[in-house]
């Protein structure tokens, strides 16, 4: 799988919201109510993750996550990372 | 509760191996055999953290899990985060 270019990824990026182009992956950052709800959100990605075989970046901190996507073989952002990006904003709204 | 010293805290960490005092934090970096393992911890610490209310800040990347415990009231280490740490341990050997 090829890295996109930047130019490619901002245009794609159009159709998401609350999704950028940051150090070189997909980034986002993502607030709930509370630790569980977060955790909750973050078991759901893991799952669908671990199906599509490519996994995030991420960090929590109580009941905030930040998610990092990109293809470390391609050595940038790809198709799947905006497949993953699709199915995490499917999961949280 | 009231933060740590640094004297405190590294003469506690003797009793602890794997982690460190580092940004203010006691800090561990594990490593599993894949990702489902990994989340797979990740998720009985979350289950241990939501008991004790106090929550790791983490971040995972594929089969690596970097903890940071600090208690952001007390705007240091305290008891708390050995408690937990101690938990954490318990779980990961």
């Amino acid at each position: 799988m090829k890295a996109l270019t930047e130019e490619q990824i901002v245009d794609k990026l159009k159709d998401f919201q609350g999704w950028d182009y940051h150090e070189n992956s997909l980034h986002t950052a993502l607030e709930f109510e509370n630790f569980k709800d977060a955790f909750t959100v973050m078991t759901r990605i893991a799952f669908e993750a671990e199906k599509l075989n490519h996994h995030p970046d991420w960090s929590n901190v109580y009941n905030t996550l930040e998610i990092y996507l990109s293809t470390h073989d391609a050595g940038g952002v790809t198709e799947k990372d905006f497949e993953l990006a699709a199915i995490i904003d499917q999961l949280v709204n």
